[in-house]
């Protein structure tokens, strides 16, 4: 079930392009109403009640404003995974992303300092697409021994099969507050909807 | 007056390096300290209790912690000025920043929809240093018309006289949580300590 304030949101103020573009800069990745990052919050605590969580991950830029709501309502320390290798980074683990949005491969980076064996990650980001990011921390949390409980997400495009992927990986509860089940013919169409 | 609970933070997980290079990743701009951001957040809205703010502005990544937290606490709009052009961006405000830091221009944009000349923005980052952020967001907010009724920051590196520059730039109340006189022989001193 989406979150009735978040599918009002985008059903109000998402724009669609060609290609399996949702624009949601008015209030997600550009403009962000702070509230509504402090309702789905609450959504992510309620729906990883049961999770030991200890940490809280993300990935810049996008995903930090969910992400640190989150883990202000949780009094957990919230990381963001960085998308460039700060000149005063030296023990840290890294992995490629795929971007299909932007069509090129990145390197992205986190500091040894920060993800370990001790660790139970909640990974929260704003889109579930083709699920490269989430892929990514996959493999920066199996370097660092550490446990991933679930991912959250802001907006899932189902039709971009993502979930499967991350599946597939192992992740065995994948949260999105919207879920998108098409965008044709610019219809934005939201599941359960 | 630094705010004792950062200054306390820095002392204790602040990191120097050669070249004037203060290391906060443990807290601020890696991993993440959401209740130190909250206290932040309140300081902040002390210090610009008297202005007339509708908007808080700030710059991808690591400014986005501080600003969202502050602008879940004044119930307002966050807009993080974007260090990339989204494909599906096409009206939008757009200047060059100078890093000293990472020795390099880089563009940065914000969307026509979300600047414009009814805004009294109040600028929010992790670092005041050089002040080139700065001096791009004071750009941006002229071409809009915008009204910038102050800055805030985390941390000033006062041996970078970025105060200085955007003083000059006709920026009146400038508020750092922190100042560092100097970072010596690798040695944190903080203003009125």
């Amino acid at each position: 079930m989406a979150l009735k304030v978040l599918r009002d949101r985008i059903l109000k103020d998402g724009r669609c392009f060609e290609g399996g573009i949702l624009k949601v800069d008015r209030f997600i990745n550009h403009q962000m109403d702070p509230y509504l990052m402090k309702q789905i919050a609450v959504e992510f605590i309620k729906r990883f009640a049961h999770k030991p969580v200890n940490k809280i991950i993300t990935i810049e830029a996008s995903g930090i404003a969910p992400a640190i709501m989150l883990g202000y309502m949780m009094e957990l320390p919230v990381v963001f995974v960085k998308k460039k290798k700060p000149s005063t980074m030296n023990d840290m683990y890294s992995t490629t992303v795929t971007s299909f949005t932007k069509q090129r491969d990145y390197t992205v980076v986190i500091s040894k300092e920060y993800l370990g064996p001790e660790d139970h990650v909640l990974f929260i980001d704003d889109f579930l697409a083709y699920g490269n990011a989430g892929k990514g921390v996959i493999d920066l949390c199996r370097q660092a021994g550490a446990t991933i409980e679930g991912m959250g997400f802001i907006i899932e495009k189902e039709f971009q099969h993502g979930r499967e992927l991350l599946q597939k990986e192992g992740i065995s509860q994948i949260e999105s507050m919207a879920i998108i089940e098409s965008l044709d013919n610019c219809e934005i169409r939201i599941k359960n909807d």
